[in-house]
């Protein structure tokens, strides 16, 4: 495919795009800038800006302490409305779904309180598609829960897909949990939600899901599915902001069996009673811990807003016609030029973002930020990610940014980059 | 004293004060309304209100996911570089103290890191003055370390003060950790750091302070006095914002000796190499754990900078001078018509709060909303509560809230309230 056709092809897909309307509604400060690591760290909802001065100004500071319980938009009431709303993007009813913490923090409680409720079962399953940070999570639960627990790492069949059928080799009659992310963060491989529950539960096993590169980006059926517990960010496709607080996810079923590890105040039956003997809240709120940070807390509601308003069934479509976009033209494209795909071609299979490897991909991605104003997302040691955010990339900013890649290396424009890795990205 | 002579002596009182000026550096959009709940809720610094936009509009808006390694201030070093400064209000030195998390998952991760830490030791020794919450948290702590603990709570001699002699008898070689609220949140009793340090070392054991109501408010010397381990919350007298993140000490003597229970990416020595074994970074920022709130966190520095600015010893003579003097008018005005001092009356001992007990606390507390407009704060089931803010309370506003709880007990106008107990106060 030439040049000119591909970008024809491209702004013809963005004016049949459906969402297209929806990238108005986000900030954006320089026009020439494509933004691909929405699953990094979503873009600005403009009605976040607003929100922000309307939550410190006018709550905080004129309101004061009575901010906390104003009606009917009080600060104690954020953690559970906007759980409920995230709740309304990955399948949960209302009441099964809080914003609280961190991913970290709440997979800590989660995953100790799983495996507290399974006396007897020894065995904590994940796969090395995992987070790294939420491998050391899993093992600190173990730790917390005394230690005569394993954990076992799957190994990948090739570093992108853990197959069903290796899952199927290892969870058994031991198993007291499975946590897996849902979407994996290098190669956007999606686990078979309902396959896996399905597995875990024939033996017997709780499962515990992270859906910190699912939430707004892939569709997620946590109760239709038979899920028990999950965790997830707000940060990527969810548009929260800079570690905004995370969410936590417990099936009704399940919520007055489990118990909080980190019993804190806000998970009292009555916060306000001051009695020294902790006693659990009914229902979702008891997985709740200290006070949650109002301000980073009501950021996280115009993002979800917006997805709620475009509807995860267009987002999904749309995140797969993108990827789809870009896969092809890494066909056609790329792949001659030494790039290998690391993501997996079945798009039911993948996530909202492609991964691809280059033996040169760190001075590739330099390159790319300042001769290009594309940023990408990378991962030790040669993984180039593309992510994109249906509400707010187009087809053509994708066009724009392959025919960089394809420069770039054509070119050696790289060459005059440095080895050395510094920074975030 | 008669009402004329209380008002001119707290006007004099005013003109004299060396941080009056320190108030016109706050959003007050109401100067009619006497806000004297400093103690759980510190009022917005002006200088937060651009710093939100700026975090928000700017930050996250424009520089996006550069934001976490843009120098000089990136996101990245928030939690060190607040953290130093807070360090700064309390005795600690640069690299001590982050922020991080709430303070009931900090003291759950400074609990357990302590617990294990002192293999052979079984008590955990606290006090019923400390915060119940604190109390559910050490019980966890407990949990987390496999239940063989025990959590000893020392009862106060009177609900208001824990005189030294008591702890003494209890700390023994047999003692873990000895973990107390350095100002009580009931009646702000202030035990003596250095003593109970000293004491705790004596016997072997750590020490653990909770300096939610003492940051900010009470002069404290954390490396000076000897103590090993504190948290502590930024959203009462460092007027941090609601539910802002909190912050942990740990002495660096111990830093490389104890490990974080919750041991997520950011303690991790190399957070960006992305390998599935966790190994801990070196000095304080082991016990960092998930992505912090960047909003939330970055609105606690504008409030610490007040302080800084004005001086912890100016800060503390003005506190003990605006109790005192609500204390005096206690004495004459209020004792006799039912109200029980229910803080310490030695001004070393007592932080920056009065208790006040009365039967008709709650209906007292609406009254004063009502028909005054002085928020004070009210604890079941009968206490009320004058916190005293330095940067912002005037002697002035004391004298007016003092004489609404003279009027409205004299001429019974809390008898038109409801006894039944609402919202958050």
């Amino acid at each position: 495919m030439n040049e000119s056709a591909v970008f024809k092809a491209a702004r013809e897909l963005d004016q049949q795009d459906p969402l297209a309307p929806f990238r108005s509604r986000f900030v954006i400060d320089d026009p020439e800038l494509i933004y691909l690591d929405g699953n990094s760290l979503g873009r600005l909802p403009i009605a976040a800006v607003e929100r922000a001065q309307q939550i410190v100004r006018d709550e905080w500071g004129c309101r004061l302490i009575r901010g906390w319980s104003d009606s009917p938009n009080s600060w104690m009431d954020l953690a559970g409305r906007i759980g409920d709303k995230i709740g309304g993007l990955v399948g949960a009813e209302p009441g099964e779904l809080r914003v609280a913490d961190s991913t970290s923090v709440n997979l800590f409680k989660l995953a100790v309180a799983a495996l507290r409720a399974q006396p007897g079962r020894s065995r904590l399953i994940t796969d090395d598609l995992n987070f790294p940070s939420d491998v050391y999570i899993l093992q600190a639960a173990i730790e917390a829960v005394g230690g005569h627990h394993r954990l076992e790492i799957v190994p990948s069949s090739d570093g992108i897909t853990t197959p069903l059928s290796l899952l199927e080799t290892v969870v058994d009659e031991h198993t007291a949990l499975v946590a897996l992310s849902h979407t994996a963060f290098k190669s956007a491989f999606v686990h078979d939600m309902t396959a896996v529950n399905h597995l875990a539960h024939q033996h017997g096993a709780l499962i515990l899901w992270d859906l910190s590169h699912s939430a707004g980006a892939v569709q997620v059926e946590l109760r239709g599915s038979g899920a028990d517990l999950a965790v997830g960010c707000t940060y990527k496709y969810l548009n929260g902001g800079p570690g905004a607080p995370a969410f936590l996810y417990v099936r009704r079923e399940l919520q007055d069996r489990l118990e909080n590890p980190i019993s804190g105040w806000l998970g009292h039956a009555d916060p306000f009673s001051f009695v020294l003997d902790y006693a659990p809240a009914e229902g979702i709120r008891r997985f709740m811990t200290g006070s949650p940070p109002i301000a980073s807390t009501a950021l996280v509601e115009p993002g979800v807003d917006l997805l709620l308003e475009a509807g995860m069934e267009a987002v999904r479509a749309k995140s797969v016609a993108q990827t789809s976009f870009l896969l092809d033209l890494w066909e056609t494209e790329l792949k001659p030029l030494g790039f290998e795909l690391r993501s997996p071609r079945a798009p039911e299979r993948r996530g909202s973002h492609l991964a691809l490897g280059h033996p040169e991909a760190w001075r590739i991605c330099q390159a790319l930020i300042a001769e290009y104003h594309v940023i990408p997302d990378f991962r030790v040691p040669d993984n180039l990610r593309l992510g994109v955010a249906p509400l707010y990339n187009t087809f053509e900013e994708l066009a724009k940014a392959m025919n960089a890649l394809r420069q770039i290396v054509e070119e050696r424009r790289y060459a005059r980059y440095t080895t050395e890795r510094t920074g975030v990205t």
